[in-house]
């Protein structure tokens, strides 16, 4: 029998929780119990899960509970809640990758501490020199991987190249078939523009693009990240938080607008009732639940960390995308890539 | 009588020009025409724009025509450009303001040739390190003012407190009554968030902070902008640009699949019936025209670029800007907010 893939989950994580948890974890052996090729670790409060996995009616065939009395708190300030993590739900859910437990952990706890336990635990892969905090950004083909997305306030160019090779294995890891398009956010399209950081990168870059890892397209202006003509898109964690938080923003002031506008009168609300499978479709397809969970890369073990204030759907494409990643062998893809940047084409 | 209000236009700048500019023209006088105090320069080729002059029945009585026979080309490079840039309309619009002939000047040509020719004759303010170009932005009660949009690539603390200083500046002389609320944009509204640029930058700007020029409120994340809780938003040219750039595609995401949605059967084309007016509001309230134009800050003179790819309305539109900003004192602001910046209080 091939061996499973083991998904850590901190049940204790985030608002609403483990009562979001467990409701996602429901909807995902539902639509994977024909899988036989996974199983669930729960860390967290035994009682409270229990009643939660009760409530759902979840057969345990799929999981284990491993208790943990104490939940990191989201009112401590970072410090000190990493100070005081040992034994938390969100610490023994990393360290059970070291303990060769699990092969990939998911919380939707407090971000900085996330970052900060999960370093400390499982290490930097010793060729690279920063982590990353990689998501998924729609596309009109699909989606994108953008990273940096904020694990990094200053980065050089080594950094840069760095992240194409882990945003490019994720990518490979999640569309097995695909070879990466990868291209560096920049403020114009044209070779000499930006930092000399950024022309440092793309440099290097282009020496680096080949067929068999990564094709290196260029940098990439704002307008373009949703255009869907590349898969990968490098910047630094400053640049890209600002970025994924902007379009959040933007898709939030828009969406708005148009539920005002079309919930306005008598007229708007009988236009709603011939759009509304359109509009419907429309709204899923912008769903930010969809996209939830940014991947912590460059650890010697993957991290997926949910929104804090997602419901138990945005919960449950975490954990689909821990099953997909696992599955599509990051790690591997990770270790491969790192190969290829470590010869000496650089 | 009071001195006009004289506006230098470079009338072959941009796409599809003078015919755009022309018409742009006829929709300002027309909506202004009883406003006796403002006169027009048109720059450019005296034929081509008297032919466009007569198509829209344009009285002269405004305006006068300063023949240009050359213009900046969109295919040279910046760099010749530059070089052949005297006596295009480009160079006479802008110089006009060191001859004593305009009060502000306008062009939809070259963005790039457009900041090189503006700062080499109009020169930098003395008491400033960095011109900065700053944009409008629409949010829930009105508009933003946001800079650096991509002037300078690389900024320090100094620059950025110099940004909040010209935006307030540029914020009350198009809103005398308000007082300017000033924020930095970070990656985390905590005061320990960000580069040790922006802690600086925070640090100078909260001592500055009083009644009389602008109210610091600290930092500000991406998905706050449009929330209307601020007015300026200081940020370096780089995150600026790109900032603006992904608001711009995820607007164009959101409407194109919007869009494609409501036309996409005979039961939505139907609802368009009963919503017509509701989206042509939600339309136009998002319509990219009404914020034309970016204003080049710093300068011994202001000077206005237009999109080169708007049309007639976006091209009124910063007309209409540049006569606002010289009604309301842009420059006697700016040297008013220097002055509160130089004085002992940093």
């Amino acid at each position: 029998m091939e061996k499973k893939i083991t998904i850590a989950i901190d049940a204790m994580g985030g608002d609403n929780s483990p009562k979001k948890t467990i409701e996602g974890l429901s909807l995902f052996l539902k639509k994977n119990f024909k899988n036989n090729d996974f199983f669930i670790n729960l860390y967290g409060d035994r009682d409270k899960i229990e009643l939660e996995l009760n409530k759902f009616s979840i057969s345990k065939k799929f999981l284990k509970i491993v208790h943990s009395s104490s939940v990191i708190s989201d009112d401590e300030t970072p410090l000190t809640a990493v100070k005081n993590s040992k034994n938390t739900s969100m610490w023994n859910c990393i360290n059970s990758q070291i303990k060769g437990d699990a092969d990939i952990s998911l919380s939707a706890g407090n971000t900085g501490v996330l970052l900060v336990i999960s370093r400390m635990i499982l290490k930097m892969m010793s060729q690279l020199s920063k982590p990353a905090l990689a998501g998924l950004w729609p596309n009109k083909s699909g989606m994108n991987v953008v990273l940096d997305l904020g694990a990094n306030i200053d980065c050089d160019d080594k950094n840069l190249v760095e992240f194409a090779e882990l945003g490019s294995a994720l990518y490979k890891s999640l569309y097995p078939h695909d070879k990466p398009l990868v291209s560096l956010l920049n403020v114009g399209s044209e070779e000499i523009k930006g930092t000399e950081i950024l022309k440092k990168a793309y440099k290097e870059l282009n020496n680096l693009s080949d067929e068999n890892n990564f094709i290196f397209k260029g940098y990439i202006e704002g307008n373009k990240i949703m255009d869907g003509n590349t898969n990968v898109i490098v910047t630094d964690g400053f640049t890209g938080n600002i970025a994924l938080k902007t379009a959040e923003g933007t898709a939030k002031f828009i969406t708005d607008n148009l539920k005002k506008s079309l919930t306005k009168n008598i007229l708007t609300k009988i236009s709603l009732i011939f759009s509304y499978f359109a509009l419907k479709k429309f709204k899923s397809r912008l769903d930010p639940r969809k996209y939830n969970g940014a991947i912590f890369l460059g650890l010697n073990g993957p991290v997926v960390k949910s929104h804090g204030g997602t419901d138990a759907i945005g919960f449950y494409h975490s954990i689909n995308l821990c099953y997909k990643i696992v599955k599509g062998n990051l790690l591997e893809q990770i270790r491969n890539n790192l190969n290829h940047l470590n010869n000496d084409k650089r």
